[in-house]
């Protein structure tokens, strides 16, 4: 219970408390956590406090406090939540509450490395489909490990920032060679995105069990996709341009801890059962180390929710992941980030990207406004919106994630 | 000429001037040059020369200086130039040079995004043969556009750095699944590093011709490679694991400046020709402004020159490479690195990759200690060497990048 006059029932209420870069009008960025409509100003009222790690609050970007680790992260969320639940605090804490209006939000991170997985059985299974019509849709490794590539780290933007149509190659399959020009094919890909914090040295793999010391917490991330770019370029080295030009992520970091009640039980890896640095290990509310997220996503498109993606249905935990990529002994960074690929449910309108909703174009989706849709147009707004439940039969919400497409330069 | 004592035809002379980050013992990181067997500490020298933007070489990397840009970077080298070639400077300059032996060198930059790239047809058409036997060698899109894809930042290394075989996932051809352990085919790839500064805001693509504005310089650049990770896990993603456990870069950057003799025209694009935002303009030196480099280097295993591979044989130029990683609007950052790609000639003796030379393990190699090798054993060190010409006819060094192989941990 928070001495604020919230409602219990408020998806920023005292269970999740998410952190954010913010700044007030001609102020610096710091670190803010958002408690129902309004933003509490860490640093400053952590120093009045006596907190003893207030400065790392004071910084631009939520590195610093992720460079702290785990244990770090505990005592700072036990020590927001006893601020704004002991009414003794109150006269300390209530002047450093800002409104969440009047404030501009930035990019909770300086992002190290970008990581994008293909974590979804069913988005795999769609593109595969769709991508390469005369072979298996999943290839045959997918079962075997979580397949991921390196994004460009430089090109993510916070939620609200415009995207320009990107121009590049793309070859018509009318054409015998490339033409050039703005993307036709212009997507979105609703994910969600894994903040990385507690640094690790080269050649320290990190296991299953101990990925939670590194996993902060979640972003809604729109992986905005460039359909005719990325099958003109992919083979053989991946994805390039047709992802590069942007990456969107909401500015609100709700933390791994905020999440406890969400863990899931993965939907199955039985066939084939992943070896055994993939495995995790049983835990005591049933959801295992390997465990999923019962993450809610609402895709609106211009005003109507056209897809409700489940993160329940993903193939693959984000703690796999974690030890996956690390397992070679690469470093994980503070800052580093991590999508868990596009989220696709079993049914058609649990599709997590354009290319999915609209079968490669050839299915177009009806708008509330009367107009039908294939790919993004330029103007056209979607927002990502995520809930998760959080302890008592709360709903924690993860914020939104939006943009909107402005015509090639 | 420059007062000191050095042969003119020291390959660290005064047309070199790379630059470098460096310590001695106890004391901070800054920014050196090399000249002859020396390390001028040019932060404390600039100061005391009344110069006014020493600061950025008391920084313990390159970033604040790639960030200046190129007017900056040309006043500079004139700067460092003068102090060393002009004897009434002496004084001042001579108390701030170190023994190369006597100093520690560091990675030159905080990587931003690290991009590898794929310019080189003899290497695309060589792994293609190996990777793809029953496909056409080169991929359509090969010759349309520099195919490239983003590596993992957080684990670009200096020279020196040992390195430990990574672990990971393969699947044998004679096995149904895959198996876990170290790596089996540990390989090398010889590249050019291009260490890229002045910074771009978003959507706005860099020319061909714009290109030398953000090409700070060049490092040598090892991109480690795990060809049986790489091949089970890079369909159809790209290379993840296989590379991302350490990418060794050479300490010294040498700068574009310094190349300027060393620009050459490209082999040729007639067929086809490439879609025009990747057409360079003729300049002055016949090189045109998408020009290659006639660098030449050397690849040492165990004390064996087993190839030299001549940059000037490259199809893309790194001009080309800036142009289209900025098309679709993507940000160059202050400290972005890009790699050219494995550097193979059409001779065999001329391959940059273990894979080639061995070709995929088939025809071992000899070595001059009597020994044979395919890929890499425990306890092999790899040094590329490079050299350019300067002018006049002096020869340029680009330094060395060396590394060790360590057993899996």
């Amino acid at each position: 219970m928070t001495w604020l006059d919230l409602p219990a029932d408020h998806p920023f209420g005292i269970d999740n408390l998410p952190y954010g870069v913010f700044s007030t009008e001609g102020g610096s960025r710091r670190v803010g956590t958002r408690i129902g409509d309004h933003v509490l100003d860490l640093g400053p009222c952590a120093e009045q406090a006596g907190m003893e790690s207030y400065a790392v609050w004071l910084e631009p970007s939520l590195n610093a406090f992720l460079a702290q680790g785990r244990p770090a992260w505990t005592a700072a969320r036990e020590w927001v939540t006893e601020a704004l639940s002991n009414p003794s605090r109150r006269d300390c804490v209530e002047p450093h509450l800002l409104a969440v209006d009047a404030v501009t939000m930035h990019l909770p991170i300086e992002v190290a490395d970008y990581v994008d997985f293909y974590a979804s059985e069913h988005h795999a299974t769609n593109v595969g489909t769709i991508f390469r019509p005369d072979s298996e849709p999943l290839t045959p490794n997918w079962k075997h490990l979580p397949i991921g590539y390196h994004g460009r780290s430089g090109t993510v933007v916070v939620s609200g920032t415009d995207i320009v149509r990107p121009s590049g190659q793309r070859k018509p399959p009318t054409e015998s060679t490339p033409v050039f020009g703005p993307s036709v094919r212009l997507d979105i890909e609703a994910e969600l995105g894994f903040v990385v914090g507690g640094a690790t040295e080269l050649g320290s793999p990190v296991s299953v069990g101990d990925a939670d010391d590194h996993l902060f917490g979640v972003v809604l991330l729109n992986d905005w996709s460039a359909r005719d770019i990325q099958a003109w370029e992919y083979v053989p080295l991946g994805p390039f341009l047709g992802k590069s030009f942007a990456t969107t992520i909401s500015p609100w970091v709700v933390t791994t801890d905020a999440l406890r009640s969400a863990r899931v039980p993965l939907p199955g890896q039985t066939d084939p059962t992943p070896l055994p640095y993939l495995q995790g290990e049983a835990t005591d509310d049933g959801a295992g180390t390997a465990y999923g997220l019962d993450i809610s996503y609402e895709v609106e498109w211009n005003g109507t929710v056209v897809s409700r993606p489940p993160y329940s249905s993903m193939y693959w935990s984000p703690a796999q992941m974690v030890a996956h990529m690390t397992v070679n002994g690469a470093t994980l960074r503070n800052g580093d980030l991590f999508g868990s690929g596009t989220i696709s449910g079993a049914e058609k309108d649990q599709r997590g990207s354009f290319l999915e909703l609209s079968w490669s174009g050839q299915e177009p989706v009806a708008l509330d406004d009367g107009s039908e849709r294939t790919f993004l147009e330029d103007g056209d707004t979607v927002i990502l919106r995520a809930t998760a439940p959080g302890p008592g039969g709360t709903t924690i919400s993860l914020g939104d994630c939006t943009g909107t497409i402005r015509p090639a330069r």
